[in-house]
Order: C-alpha cells, then sequence, then structure tokens
C-alpha cells in the first residue's frame, strides 16, 4: 500500500466541485459535489439517531436501490427538524442535479451538515447547482473538502493506492466533522471513492468492517448527529479483477480502506473543536471485547479525564474513577493504569512516580492512556481529544 | 412543614465542629465533625463505582452492624486509590475520634473527599482531631458545612421542621459537591439529622426514597466520584411517638426529608463547577418512566445543550438530536419540545417562534427544558447547570 496526496478525485474517472451559494454567513464555500463518470457499485452508513435528516434519509434509501453516481452536499443546514419539506428539498435538489449531470435521479445522493431546525434555503441551493456542474473537476478534491467543512479548522482528506494483480487501484477520501462527534455508528460526513471494480456485497461488508474500527472509534464530545453519513462510491475505472468476498485481494482492498478511514478518522479528532491534544485510550485484560469498549468509552468521554488532559495534569485518579464507574463489573484492586509506557497505578494504588516525569508526558500532543484490567482478552481502542474553554467558546458561541 | 434556617446542628442534641489540620494548602478548614449526644439509627447509601475510597468502605460497613454517633470527615484528599492502607487510615482516625468522643469505635463513620491516589495524610488528622472534638458545639452547623467543601463556592445547608404528634421535629442537612456530579447512587457528600424517634428500616426505606427523588436526579458533568456517600442519623431526641412504616406520620416525616434532600441537591447544581445556570429536563410522555428517565438524563448530560445554555443560545435543534440519540426508541414525528411553557418544536418540526422570545427565555438564571413524547405516561426530571469556560478552568487547574 502506498500512501499518496489526494483525495475524493485521486481515484480514476472521479471529478468534484465546491462552491459558495450563500448558506453560510462568512460566504465560505458551502455546497459541494462528487461525480463519477461512469456508474458506481456504493455504500453507506448512516445515523442510528432516531431523529435525522431528511438528507440521510432519502440518501439511505437510494443506497439500496441500486448504484451511484454523483453525490451533492451542503454545509451550513442540516435540513432537520423541519417536517416534510426535509425529504422534498433532498428530492428537489438532487433531481435538478441528476437533471444537469444528464442522470437518473435515484443515482443521486445528498449530505448535509449544519444548523438543525431551520428549513433548509433550498432557493439558494438551486440556483447554485447549475454553477456546481460546471465546476466539476478531476482535480478539484481538496475544493470538495473545503465546502464540507462546518466548525472544522482545516479540511481534512487523504488517499493510498495498492495493486490488485497487476493494476494500481486507487482508494480516496474527505471528511468533515469536529463537533457533535459520538461514538456510535458514522459520527461525521466521509465520502470515499475508489476505481476498484467490486462486488456491491463484498463493498459494503468492506465498508462496514472500515467505518466500526474507525469512525465508530472516535469521540469528540459524545453528541451523536442527526445528519452522520458516510459513502463509498466504487466505478471500476482501474480495470482490475472484480474483487469478490473473500480471498487475497479483497484482504488487501479491507486493508488499504481501513487505513484511510483509520487515518481520516484521526484527522477529525484532531480537528476536535477546541482540541489541543490527541488521546488514545487503550483497555486491555477485560472479560470480553465488548467491556473493554464500554470502559474506553466511558475514559474517553469523562469531562474530568478530558479537562485535566487540557490543563496538563497528570491525575490518573480521574482515570481511576472513570474506569470505576463506566458500569462494567471490574476488579479495582486488580487495575493497572499506564500513562506512556509508564506504569502509574498498579493493583488500584499509587505507584509514587516522581511528577516530573508525569508532566514531561502530558506535555506532549498525544496522550496514551492504557488500562488493564486483567481479568481476560478483552481489548479495545478509542480515540479522542481534551475538551478545553475554546470548545465550550465555540458551542457557546455557534449561532442558530 | 416549617423551612427553617439552619443544618446538621438545629434537630436537638446534635453538636458540630470544623477545623483546619492541613490537607488544604489554601488552609481554608478540612476536617469537620458531626456528633450526637445519644445513640442513633442511621442510613446512608454509597457510591456505585467499583473504585471506592477506604473511607466509604468502613462506614459502609459500620452502619450494617448498629447504631451510629458521630461522623469524622476530611477534605481535601479522597483517601482512594492508596491500597490497603486506606481502610487502615480510616480505622485509625475513627478509632482516637471514638476514644475522644468515649464511643466505642463502631460508632463512628468517616468520610472523604478531595484528590483520589493520594496517601491520606492520616497525622496531620490524627493531631487535629482533639481541637475537633474541644471545638464541638450546637451553634456549629454552618462550620460543619464549610469544612467539607472542595471547590464549592458557597457551604450549603438546609433545615426543616414538622409535628409528629405534639412534638416538633426536625430534619436538617449539610452536602458538598461541585464537580464530579453524576446521576447514580449518592453523588456527593451529604449529612443530615434529625431528632426524630425513628424505627431503623423506616428510616432506611426513607432515606433511600429521597436519596432516589433528589440526589440521584441530578449531573453536573456525568463523572461519578468513588466517594459519593450520604447519611442520615436519627436520634430520638424530640421524644415523638417511634414512627414506623406506613401511616401518616411516616409520610409527614417522608416528604419532609425529601424537601430538605431536594433543596440540596438543588443547591448542588446552582453550585456546579463554573455554572451560570440552573438547568430543568422534563421528558414526559415516555413509553415508560425509566425511558423518560434515560431520555432525560442523556439531554441533561449532553455537552452541546449544556454548553449552548451557558451562551445563552436557544437552540432547540441540540435538544432534538439530544432526544433521538439516547438508544431509546421514540417516534421523531411525534415529539415536542418546549423551553419553558413554549413549544418551540411540534410533531418533530420548527414552530417558528420569534428568536427574541427564545432569547429572552434562555437570559434567565433557570432554564427549563420539557420533551414530550406523546406515547405514553412516562415522566422524569433532571437537574442540572450549564457548561461553561470557567468549569474547564476549573477542571484544567484543579492541581493533582
Amino acid at each position: 500500500m502506498q500512501i499518496v496526496r489526494g483525495g475524493v478525485t485521486t481515484a480514476r474517472g472521479f471529478k468534484a466541485a465546491g462552491v459558495s451559494c450563500g448558506l453560510k454567513k462568512s460566504k465560505r464555500p458551502d455546497l459541494a459535489l462528487l461525480f463519477s463518470d461512469r456508474p458506481c457499485v456504493s455504500a453507506g452508513t448512516f445515523t442510528v439517531n432516531r431523529v435525522r435528516s431528511g438528507s440521510v434519509v432519502l440518501s439511505e434509501e437510494r443506497i439500496k436501490k441500486g448504484n451511484s453516481q454523483a453525490i451533492i452536499v451542503n454545509s451550513g443546514n442540516a435540513n432537520c427538524c423541519s417536517g416534510d419539506r426535509e425529504i422534498q428539498n433532498a428530492e428537489r435538489i438532487t433531481a435538478l442535479t441528476a437533471r444537469r449531470l444528464g442522470l437518473d435521479e435515484n443515482k443521486v445522493l445528498m449530505a448535509s451538515t449544519g444548523i438543525i431546525g431551520r428549513p433548509l434555503p433550498t432557493g439558494k441551493i438551486l440556483k447554485g447547482v447549475a454553477r456546481l456542474v460546471k465546476g466539476l473537476n478531476a482535480n478539484n478534491g481538496s475544493k470538495f473538502a473545503k465546502a464540507i467543512m462546518t466548525t472544522d479548522t482545516v479540511h481534512k482528506e487523504t488517499a493510498v493506492t495498492i495493486s490488485i494483480g497487476n493494476k494500481k487501484v486507487t482508494i480516496g477520501g474527505a471528511v468533515k466533522g469536529s463537533g457533535m462527534i459520538c461514538p456510535d455508528m458514522a459520527t461525521m460526513l466521509a465520502f470515499f471513492t475508489t476505481d476498484a471494480a467490486i462486488e456491491r456485497s463484498a463493498l459494503r461488508t468492506a465498508f462496514k468492517d472500515a467505518v466500526l474500527c474507525s469512525f465508530n472509534r472516535i469521540t469528540v464530545d459524545g453528541d451523536m448527529s442527526t445528519n452522520d453519513s458516510a459513502f463509498i462510491v466504487a466505478n471500476g475505472a482501474a480495470g482490475n479483477r472484480l474483487i469478490k468476498k473473500g480471498g487475497k485481494e479483497y484482504s488487501k482492498f479491507l486493508d488499504a480502506l481501513k487505513y484511510a478511514a483509520l487515518e481520516l478518522a484521526k484527522k477529525i479528532v484532531l480537528d476536535g473543536e477546541g482540541a489541543t491534544r490527541f488521546v488514545e485510550v487503550l483497555v486491555k485484560g477485560a472479560r470480553q471485547k465488548k467491556d473493554a469498549e464500554i470502559v474506553a468509552r466511558h475514559v474517553a468521554g469523562s469531562s474530568l479525564v478530558k479537562t485535566m488532559i487540557a490543563g496538563g495534569d497528570p491525575n490518573w485518579g480521574r482515570v481511576a474513577a472513570s474506569v470505576g464507574s463506566s458500569g462494567v463489573r471490574i476488579d479495582a484492586k486488580k487495575t493497572d493504569i499506564y500513562f506512556g509506557k509508564t506504569l502509574v497505578m498498579k493493583n488500584g494504588s499509587d505507584r509514587n512516580v516522581p511528577r516530573n516525569i508525569l508532566l514531561g508526558m502530558f506535555a506532549k500532543k498525544a496522550i496514551y492512556i492504557t488500562v488493564d484490567l486483567k481479568s481476560g482478552a478483552g481489548l479495545a481502542r478509542i480515540w479522542t481529544c481534551d475538551l478545553t474553554k475554546r470548545y465550550v467558546e465555540i458551542n457557546a458561541e455557534y449561532e442558530s
């Protein structure tokens, strides 16, 4: 596998565009389009929030129906909590986009992100579609990645290549996400493109797998969005022998997809609202994997742990308190905690590690916390960021 | 029932003291003692955190054994995560206190609050015990309430009186709690005294009931402490006819105790770390009470909802997103949201309430959010506070 510069237009046959249509007061780009020059097999994972955007409902239905060829994305408005209009809005916007692209409307998907509960200014978007289609270009991956941003401070994209037989296959992706990031199902907007020729069922299985071990393992603030969607479209332009489930080629593809997804998931955490530090919580020695995951999510979600990291304060007692209160049956007297590779609590008790060593560790940009429950083989990793005053500022001042 | 000025020494036969013994760098009082001139029936509820302070373990055991007559409390150190020494520390401290008071040591309980993972400076406390006992006085309720504080900004006490037969019965209480407040079991340190004559089993049932509908219904930051303890001691000095379970007198006592507990629980929320606003989340119309509680806790725990309130921003879409993601099966198309008495979302859709009306509501010090799921009779209330930059400051700068 090779890591290359690029994003959603790095794979062959994909074009993208990003324009401003007036949804954001800042006049920043707020409308993006992704297009493949031929039909794609597609897969998606969507928020499990019971309050869902009409854009999510429409895309989920269309992915079930069959092939996809374009995705239109607006930022600045979630198209959510505004009643039956939501789906009508998404239908009108995708219908016009389809007409301009010469496609059946069922081949066009849609995603939205932004303020909830404000009717989508559909007129503004419809007016922008012509310019958007005109702007389609194979070099516009970054433009696409920028137009889907909300409180993100950087655009986030990645690309990798692998060889399948003697053909080069590319996978590229772009994501947005900074707040309202919670570890359950897809937790932001993510778009992957690949020129691999792959069976639909293989693509769906691989994508589900990749999302589970990347986007579903991060948390910024524990709040799950109404609009979370992750898409992958595969157009076969690489001309490789069709990838089917099982076998070496499938594994190769899956590994590359997992890598790309994890890269982008980590970028979301690094760009977490107000975040100054990347945090990995690894829980091992749990009775079951599920237990390890519950404890890791609980620690990664603790406001006291996250503020302590923001303050550079190596107060492992807060980690211990959080481990004990996850609801999982643990044995406190067997529990070890490590900061980096240093054992700071052994069998539930202080190890008296000199404070300057701990302080040095907490001055770093990446903090690794390991909890060993010493009760089994269950293991899980969750990635998060610190909780800073800036997070509160961003979210107290986000204009509704 | 009458609400009176007072606290833990308002009921007859109780004395208290608060001194500084050097656990806190600030030199503020950090050692408190509560004493009854005769043995009390007692009850307690303790943290369900699996990582627990030795002080909690000792008190829970002694309450099971029989009567209680004194409680010694230290602030500044949690006596937790320091191994077997924890229980030995608690034993030594309560033994000396018992000797000074002329009591059997099993009649002395202990509670601790403060930094986790640092060995308790038992020597300092032992040196303070003589002064503490000497300082016992029936007017020292507030001194007691002050000496148990950590990040609290105000001391918190309350007292009420009722008539049982022709006797006046008093219930008084003091609590500490400001951060690490999470809604599961007792969630801070709370001490109640009463001069009621009451059967032990009646006291225990009443106390459990009172804690469930007060301290178990508040959340500041979702972090559950290792040291949470709530105590009640009843010395019978009022000379009333013995209160037994069931009957009018039990109900009267229970109502007064619930009132006092709820008052103190709300005081904790109002003094939540960095809090500027009191928030009530009421969920009704759930299929079951349990569902209402899950949704209410989820909304009250949402960082995005809490920062929005800190910012005075009436962004009800965040409430909707939180309601949808609690895991409870709700029907988004039937859900209503009210801010105060104003319906802002009806059947999952915007009601277009003028922004100036909403802004006015969110400028108030107490914010009432009601969610009506319109699917049954389940109802629950949870109290919380906003999430401000000051919360992050306090917890990023709390010196470990």
